[in-house]
This record gives C-alpha cells, structure tokens and sequence, in this order.
C-alpha cells in the first residue's frame, strides 16, 4: 500500500505545475464558473493555455478548440468543466490524445445523489485507476499554485488582488469551505502559496495532495481541511516524511462520526469513538490537530516562517498583570512552562522598568515603563529573546505603541519566536511580515502548537516484523473453537502469555474434583468462572464466584454455575483461578478501528471502563518510550501519583504488555478485539485477570 | 452582608453618572496621565467639571483650582492621579468639603510592594470605610459612561472616535487588561457603553461595580475579566438580580490558583481545585464563562440586541457540504441541537435548492443555488427563520455576495437569532449593527452561550432556615470529641443519618464478645473497622477486614485490629458493619471553599476518586432539581446509561443525599469538611458505608 501511494503522488507533478493546460468548458459569459476559471488562468498562468470550447472560436480573445484531441500539444492538465454525463468520455479522449492529468470541477456526480451521477463518477474512477492517469476531483472548486502563478479555481475572482505566495498550502476536500479557509488565511495574513480542493475524490485523494505538498520545496506548512480520511495509510506515510523534512501538517476534522464508530466497535472500545483515534493518531505522528478554522490558520501563520522552539518554556512580556495572570493560566492548560527567569536575568531587566514592575515571569514592565524611558521595554524584549532560559516569547504589544512594533519586527529577524498580541491593528504588523494575535489565549495556543511540532522525533515509529512460527502457533490455538465469534478466557490468556502478557495462574476444569484439585494446586483463596461461548461477559450474567477457600465452598460454588447450563447456555468448563490483590485495576484492549486499523487502549479498568476518563490509544506499530509516555500522562498524572498507583515498574509492564497485544493484532489480522479487563496492578507487577477475544 | 453589598452599590451613582467633576492632578503636558484624562472629559462631559492643580492657573483654558477645598461647589466625583502618599489627606479634604466620591488613578500603592504604598493604601480603605464615602481604585485606568460621554479615563485617546454607546458593559479589575478588552471590543463593533476598572480595591470591589450596572437601564451586558473574586456574595447577588432582569454578566478569569486551592483543601476535595468552585458556581447562577478575551467579546456582541432562544435547537445554512460537517460537530461538543427539519419544512426549502443540495439540517443550497435564482438563498433563510422547529439560525454568507448580506440584515431585525459567518469583512455586517462570524466554531459557541443564558431560571436559588433544634443535637453530638480534629465514623454517620443521608447498619464495639453479639445482631456478612483519632484513613492503614462471616472470622479479625493499637495507635472502638453489595460506588463530599464557602461534591466513589473525572458541584442553598441535573450529567451521562449505573431513583436519593449534606454545612459552619465514601448504589436505594468529617 505504501508504494502504491508513493506511485501516486510522484504523479501529481502535471497536475500542480502544469506547464501547458487546456481548460474544457472554458466560458465567455460573465460570472459563469468556466469564465472565472479561465480568466484566473489567463491573468497570470506562464505556460501555454487552450480554451476548449465547441461552441466558440475564441474565449476572452484567445483562439478556443473544439475538443481536447483538437489540441496542438499533449497537455500536462485538462481541467474540466462540462456536465458529468459527458467527462467519461471525455477522459478516454484526453488519453488517447496524451494529455497527462485532468482536473473535474464539475458537479452533479455522486454527491447529487442519482443514479446518473454515481454511475458518471464510476466511470471516471474507473477510467483513472485503469489508465494510471491523474485525476483530482470532481465537484470541487480547483487549484491554485501561487509559486507559479497557475489560478487554476474559481475561489479567488481574477480581479482580486493576489494571495503573497510563500509556504502556506491549504489543502481541502471541500470546495467551498476550502474557499472559505483560503480567503481568511489571506485576509489573516497567511502567505499562502498553494491551495487544492479535492472534491468527491474519485481517483486522487486529500492524503496524495497533502503527500505531494511535503515533497515541495516551497511548500513548509500544510493546513488540511477533510470530513473523512478514505487513505490513512498515504496520510501517515506523509506524516512521517513531514517530520523527516522538519515539516507541519495542520489538520481540522469534524468528529462527527464518533456515534457511529461507536456502534461498530467492541465492547471495550466503546470508550473510543473514531475521532479519539484520530486524535491519538495525529499526535503519534506529529500532525497538529486545531479545533476550529481560526485555530488552523492562526497555526499556520504562525509556523509559515519555520520557527522552532527548543522546549517549551515561555516568557511573557506584559505591561499589564491581568494579562499576565491570564497568560499563566492559558500557558497552564496547554503544558506549556513559563518558568521563573533566573537572578542573573532578572538583575539585568529589574532596572529597566519601574520598581514596582516584575522581572520574574511574566515579566510586568506595568505601563510606567514608556514614561520611564521609552526605549527600554525594547531593550527588555532584547534580554528575553537573547536568553537561552526561554525557548519563545508572549509580547504584549499596545495597539498605538508603533515603537514597540518596530522593536518587535526587529528582534523577529532573530531566531527566537515572537508571538505578538496586540489590541488594534494586528494587520499592521502582519503587513510587515509578522504573526499577530488579537487575543493572549490564542497566542498561547499556537506557541503550544510551535513547541509540539518542535519536539518531534524526526525518526518515523517503528517497523513490524512478523514472528511468522509465533503467529501461527497463536493463530491454531485460535481455531480451536471453529466457527465461534468468542475465544475462551483460558484460550485468550495462553496467547496472551505467549504474547508477554503476565496471566493469572488457572486450572480448566469439567468436574468438581477437579476443581477442588485445582484449588489445593493453586493455594489460598481461588475464584470460579464458567465458561461458555455463550456468556462472552461472565460477571454480567452470574458466571463468577470470587473468594473461595475451602473444598466445600468450591463445590458449592460449582454446583451453583453449573446450573447456568440448565437453560439452554452450552458449558464448556469452569475454571478456577488464583486471587490477586490489586491496589487498582486497570484494562488493555485492542480494536480495530474503521479507518487506521487496530488501535491498543490502556486505561483503567473494572466495572467502571465504561464511565470513566479516556485511554491512552496507541497505534501499532509504537514505541516503548510511547507507550511509557502515555500511560504515565493517564487521566492528567493522576493515576501516577495517586496512593497506591501506579510506579515506574508498573508503567514499564503495562507498556510491554501494550507492546505484545499490538504485535498479536498486526500478526493475526483475523483478531477482532481484545479486552483484557481487569489487568490487576499488584505490589510487585500485573497480571491480566480476565481476557476476551473476539474473531473476525 | 447582602445588605451592606446592597447599601454599597446603591452608593455609585455619584461615582458612574456625576454631574460634576474635579480632577486633581489635571496637568497641561501632553501625554502625562493627568493631561488624557482631562482632555478626555473636556471634550464631552456634560456637567461641570473642575481642574485641580496648584501650580498652574489654567489647564486647557480652563481655571484651575488649588486643591478640592476650594472648588465652588461639591462636587459627585472627584479624579485622583496624585502620588500616593499625598492621597489619604486629600481624602479627608474631600469628606470636609462635602464631595460625594473619589476614582483613585494613581499607582504606587499595596501593589508596588513597599510600605509606603501599602501604608497609603490602608489609610485610604479607612478613611472610606469610616466615612462610607465611595472610593473606586487605586491604581486602575479610570471609567467610561458612554450614555452620558463621561470619558473619565486614559484607555481611549481625547482625540480618538468615541465607542458608539450600547448595551455593552466592560467592568476588569486590570487597568491595563480592561483597556485591551474594551479596545478589542470597539474593533469588534460591541456597542460599548460602559467601562471601569477596579484596581487595587481598596474600597469598591468589581463585584460592587457589576451589582451597580445590572441596575443601570442602559446596560444589558456586562462582560467582566477579574484576576480574584474578593466580595462572592455581592458577586452572586450581582447574578441574581441578573437572571431577574434577564441581563447578561460574562465572566474571564484565569484558572490560575487552582494548585494553590487544592493543597489547602481536604481529601475529597482535592479533585476539586477553586477554578472548578467558579466554573460550577458561575454555572449555578446564570454567569457565561468565556475561555479567552476573543469569546469574552464575541459572546458580548451576540448578546448584546437582547435576543434570547426558546431552546436549544439550531438550524445551519451552508452552501459548503464541508462547513455543515465542521459545525455540526461544534453542534454535539456544546450541547446544541441540530434536529433533522420536518418533512413540511423541507418540502416548502427543497424547491428552492438544486436536486444534489440537502433541506435535512445542515440545510446545504451548494454553490449553485446563486446560479439557480439569487432570490432563492434568502427565501430559505426566510423559511428558516419564520419556523417554531428551531431556535436560531447559523448562516454562512459568503464574503462578496453582498445580496446575503442584506438579506440577513433584513431577517435579523425579526425575533429570531441568527448568527453570520462571514469570509472576508466581518465588519461589513458589524457595521450595520450585526453580530458576524469570521469562524463557524465560534459562532456556535457563541449559540451555546446564548442558548445558556436563555434557559436560566428567573428565580434566584432558594434559601436556607437553620433548623436550630437539629442543628444544636449535631453539634453536641460532633462536641463528644473534644479538641480532636476528626469525628469517628459512628459519630459521623450518626450526624449524617440525622440530616436525612441512609447509612449502614452498625455496632460499636469495646470487646470480642460484644463483636461476636453484633455480627448476630445484624446478620449476614460483616465488616470490622477500627475507629481511632489517629487513623482517618482506615482502609489506607489496614484498619479494615471485609467479609466475615463466623464468630471465628470476627474474633481473629478482632484481635489483628486491635494489634494496631500496640504502635501507640489510640484505639477507640471496634464498628462491625453491614456489608452492603453495591452495584455502584458513588461519593458525596463536602468542603469549603476558600471563596465561594461551602460546596457539595457528588461524583464516582471508591478508590479511585482522587483519579477520576469531574464531580458534580453544588453550592448550598441548591434545589433538587439543580441536583438531579448535574448528577444525571455526570460523567458525559455515562453512568446513568451504564449497565448496573445510576437508575432515576438513585439520583433523586443521592440528590437528596446532596442536599441533607448541604443544609449540615449551612447550620455548622465550623464543619470544615465531609467525605462520605463509598456511597453504595444497591439495587434498591444508596448507602453510607463510610464517612469523615473534619471539624474546623
């Protein structure tokens, strides 16, 4: 699959910096979609440019030809704008001629809900996949390649003064909310210089364009817009290539589907909806998740001239204390830090402002400092950014202090990060090139954005190599049960086991002597569990009696289960277990997500998994280090502080443990779900106390 | 105290609306503080106004006057920006000369952190004190009355445009920050009528300031930013007689204290940190709570026309499938509803769209209904609007369809709301009076934050009748142990039953034998505790043995318990105990917090309480109904759904629970605080299984 998506994008080459383009339903009537697209193109479009239109001999007194096999060259782009009924054939056209992509703007396929439309975008799937040849869209608004002038959209009007091409793409499935983001990016100051919308996505999908975008020089900052992610396997491939190339990824996604999700998941997924994996996923693999489309290009103007922060330490310059005050709280919700400055910085920056200032963090010049000598909150902000004890700095710019501005634009030049607030006027200096956020919170946000991007591991997550003897030993022991959805607890666990999973000692027993032997094999107190293809969740329905000591407590207890069997559920064995005391529970499950693929959840366990907090969800393959980090960050550190948490030693297990249920999920595809709930944590380890397995 | 907050606002109106002002410190050099402010009340201050300055004749061609006891009248107010240190004497001159008010601008007081301006500061909250003679300040930014152009501060320039008067109240405690807000704000076209900043507080709190414009019939919004809540009960006053006149008070504040709070509050209570006290307090109330300055002013200017939503039911119109996806997912993380259109309604819209749009809700026209019929787009806004099957509309209008835009001015002048999200120009629309979007995840909040203020109850909370006779049996009962800080479970419990909260059955015992007679007693399985003043924690210090079934069982536990009291452990008592099956752990706190007062924390139990998510809060007096709600939401709503969860008659008795927990608060104030927990759910009813309380 990944080399499929490498072909892919290498191909998108014609399509984004087309040397020559036909436009097919190129129009002459004003406002007409066909008009605008063309006089776009023909404003500024350096390569050669062929209007194809049957009906007239010129468009905007260039010659037009009457077809696409009429044209004088093969083009490197047909962009399309002609009713869908007529773009299959069209499309075989294009290729017996050797033109080398297209581009379908037109509507009316299989978003409009007919059969007529669903069949045309078959159709053109098909001819794309058949050919090889590069096809984005249809239904969408178009391209824009700002690095050489190709206005390929009818987003922008070809009046309008053109975006400043720089670093920024915006990448979209949607059309018109693309158009949406693409217009406040430029109004915003982004400098963007590469916009395409990707439509219902017969052939080419948003994760090829955003993987061709990574590979472009000039292209550093890639803001994504998608209501579904139909290639993960291309978008994580350009993931991990972005964080090679010291890149970003911005993405914005509805988490709309999480009802859904959640209906198709397994018992122990239920906890975690599609969106809670795609949240795990992007922060596995560096893409920056925003919350809204303000978020997404405030990031994106932030990041476009590619800052870095070396940790996340922050120093705020304000000269107001209640917005410091809300600076720290901000700071406090992203897990930013904004230290105390050290004496030796303090000393130099106390005599440069009133005595009743401070120079701690935030440093409050208050505003005696311009009647003080206007000169110095410059030289204060100077100190700041030379300082190797801050990684950026929040500087709190009044609207009508241009001396502060300039000072700003000044030290911008420098390599530490600014983020400027200021009151009016956040253009003014966004005119001179600089990012500037009209409200402290969200300046906080995106540094907290810069400083996760600037701690990624450039290196991708680990490979998966199949233990191939390992797999099916697992995969026969699996089978043991043919044709049933459900796996033995006692099954589970031997694979589990075999897996590095530490398992509580059990007996399978079919009588009560051997029951009663098995409790004096094990010692101390035992518990009684049935199982039974038909009880997948034994507590629920009676199938568990915990705490037995004695051989009569036993029997009695085996009778009692055994009863179960007398309305028509299939026994297969008890089992007796050994007891262990846990100072908390916890539970590790795997499900397979409908989009990514197996996903393993660590989080608490018991009765509870249901109501409480959310997992850690890991994405197979991960590393150790991963794992540790995530399970040690559970419910906000809690569950590691907490009396009688969780230690290191504990974390480490759980990660290993998390570690062995992600290979069995990558070994044995056919395995559904996992839940393994309890994972009693005891004073010395973990042992997983019940398992179930469900099978493809 | 609600009196004297009552006597205290009704004493501003001198201060916010005076006829006639002097201002000490009026200087003729350009930039000074002192030469802004006048200049600022110069220019358009309708009543007489009075320079003070003895060293000059005239400031701005106006005579000057050597000090306030010279002015020919006295006047409501009198502006402050001398030093400090000369401050306290000018206020003893200003009471002599029968002046009514004073605004202190001047810095350098408590918040220098000298003894000099801590001194200064003192003399002025005495002198205020003793006299009742307003003082607001020192150290803030001064005031803006917009409804009668009293310009009284230095955040606006003399020479700039005025804020066009409105609805809108901007009260901060920062000088600094307010100005930033209330300059945001006219960017943001929030009809501003009113400003003021507190300061230091020496005399008049900001809480006092928005008792005071609640009751202005020019305010309807009052959008606040304060560092620290220093008056609650004024505060929550304040937010009583808001919801009774249906006015708005918007609240920032920084998170900021919460580690601070958490180490001084006791077990339980450590989950909860003072931001969630406020969070849960403003909730109870009927104050918004804004994230950031941008929402603080957003929500303002949607609120600011006055409208209000008949529930929470939100159409969104959309011309980008895309956008629909995005805001319906804003629509779920807020609690909004965005119902499916009835089939009537979707027939009258349908017609006016393509085939391939969509009437169901989001209502997606696509891009081609301009194509279709320009007129068509505003018809179904129109359908929109005039239909009792939604509460306020969410429209996207595209930046240069200037026909959109009218049509929404048109619509919003009828009842309903609706909310534009613009592309380019915002402003556009915000300068014909509109509240405009620039992002769909913010106009949706700000829905929510309508949709919130319009469901308030009118009616304050209830209040609160000791009942003495009861109250004074719980204190006897507490007083038996003298001079310990901790109240035996018994005890606790037998308070506790008092208050209408079931707790277990138990016997105290001094010996084996009486042990063994109460394990006969009360039947069944028993546990054995320890009671003693120096083990609060039982279950952390093996003071516990679970399950004991014989008088074996209970004699061997026995004497293991009554071992602890070797290591000079004082044991009190032995309790056997029911044990109670529970399907569910739930528990119920109570501390006060060192704002607000008492609070009742109802949320999951067990051992995990310090790990797992968010209580439910409740600040006493609180009605069953408020109760049920928060405990109903708990958890996301989880554990009401959960298998074996929260059945509705289970939350009515824990409801009940709640509110027997707060009526003990509110008649022994000197209970510091109650940990009741477990709280077992059965299948039958809630009970008590263990309980601390801790006295002050």
């Amino acid at each position: 699959m990944t080399d499929l998506a490498v072909a892919r994008w290498t191909r998108l080459g014609p399509v984004f910096s087309p040397d020559s383009i036909a436009v097919v339903g190129a129009s002459a009537t004003p406002y007409a979609i066909g008009n605008t697209v063309y006089a776009n193109l023909r404003r500024d479009f350096p390569g050669r440019l062929y209007p194809v239109n049957p009906r007239r001999a010129e468009v905007l007194g260039d010659r037009a030809y009457p077809d696409v096999a009429d044209l004088p060259e093969p083009v490197d782009l047909v962009i399309v704008l002609i009713p869908a009924r007529d773009v299959p054939a069209l499309l075989e056209r294009c290729i017996a001629a050797g033109h080398r992509s297209a581009y379908i703007i037109s509507s009316a396929f299989s978003e409009a809900g007919t059969d007529e439309g669903r069949a045309a975008q078959a159709a053109v799937s098909e001819i794309a996949a058949r050919h090889a040849f590069p096809v984005v869209g249809p239904n969408c608004i178009g391209f824009m390649n700002g690095h050489r002038t190709t206005m390929a959209n009818f987003s922008l009007q070809p009046d309008a003064e053109r975006p400043l091409a720089g670093p920024v793409a915006i990448v979209s499935q949607s059309g018109g909310f693309g158009s949406f983001i693409l217009n406040r990016a430029v109004v915003e100051r982004a400098r963007v210089g590469f916009f395409a919308s990707t439509g219902n996505e017969a052939d080419v999908t948003i994760a090829d364009v955003i993987r061709y975008a990574v590979e472009q020089p000039e292209i550093g900052v890639i803001a994504t817009f998608a209501e579904a992610t139909r290639d993960p396997a291309t978008l994580l491939e350009a993931a991990r290539r972005a964080a090679e190339l010291d890149k970003v990824i911005i993405s914005v996604t509805p988490a709309s589907s999480e009802a859904v999700a959640r209906a198709a998941l397994s018992h122990t997924a239920s906890v975690v909806g599609s969106s809670q994996v795609y949240d795990a996923v992007c922060d596995q693999y560096g893409i920056v998740r925003a919350g809204s489309i303000a978020e997404l290009i405030d990031y994106a103007t932030f990041l476009q001239d590619g800052k870095r922060m070396r940790g996340r330490r922050i120093a705020v310059l304000t000269s107001s204390g209640g917005a410091g005050v809300l600076a720290a709280s901000n700071v406090a919700e992203t897990g930013l830090e904004m230290p105390e400055l050290s004496p030796p910085l303090q000393a130099r920056i106390s005599p440069l402002m009133p005595s009743f200032g401070s120079a701690r963090n935030p440093v409050d010049t208050t505003a005696a400092v311009t009647a003080m000598a206007p000169e110095n909150w410059g030289l204060i902000l100077g100190e700041l950014c030379a300082s190797d004890e801050i990684d950026a700095v929040m500087a709190l710019v009044w609207g009508g202090d241009s001396d502060h501005a300039d000072t700003v634009v000044k030290l911008y030049e420098q390599d530490k990060p600014i983020a400027p607030v200021v009151t009016i006027g956040p253009e003014k200096l966004a005119d001179r090139g600089l990012p500037a956020f009209a409200d402290p919170t969200r300046a906080i946000r995106a540094l907290s954005a810069m400083a996760a991007v600037s701690a990624r591991a450039p290196a991708g997550p680990p490979t998966h190599a199949v233990d191939q003897e390992r797999a099916d030993w697992a995969r026969a022991t699996l089978a043991e049960a043919a044709g049933e959805p459900i796996v033995l607890e006692a099954t589970s666990k031997r694979v589990l086991a075999r897996y590095g999973i530490p398992v509580t000692r059990e007996v399978v027993c079919h009588t009560e002597d051997e029951a009663v032997a098995a409790l004096a094999e094990i010692g101390g107190r035992v518990a009684l569990k049935v199982q039974s293809y038909d009880l997948p969740h034994k507590s629920d329905s009676g199938g568990l009696v915990l705490g037995l000591a004695t051989p009569d407590e036993v029997r009695a207890a085996y009778r009692r289960l055994a009863r179960l069997g007398d309305g028509g559920v299939r026994l297969h064995s008890l089992l007796v277990q050994e007891m262990v005391p846990a100072r908390l529970e916890m539970a590790i499950g795997m499900h397979r997500d409908p989009v990514f693929g197996p996903v393993v959840a660590v989080g608490l366990g018991g009765s509870l998994i249901e109501v409480i907090g959310e997992p850690a969800l890991l994405h197979p393959p991960f590393t150790r280090e991963r794992a540790v980090g995530l399970i040690t960050r559970l419910a906000g550190g809690r569950i590691t502080h907490a009396v009688r948490g969780l230690g290191a030693d504990h974390i480490a297990r759980l990660a290993d443990a998390a570690r062995g249920l992600a290979t069995l999920a990558l070994d044995l595809p056919e395995l559904e779900s996992v839940d393994i709930n309890p994972v009693m944590v005891t004073d010395t380890g973990i042992v997983a106390a019940d398992a179930l397995m469900v099978l493809r």
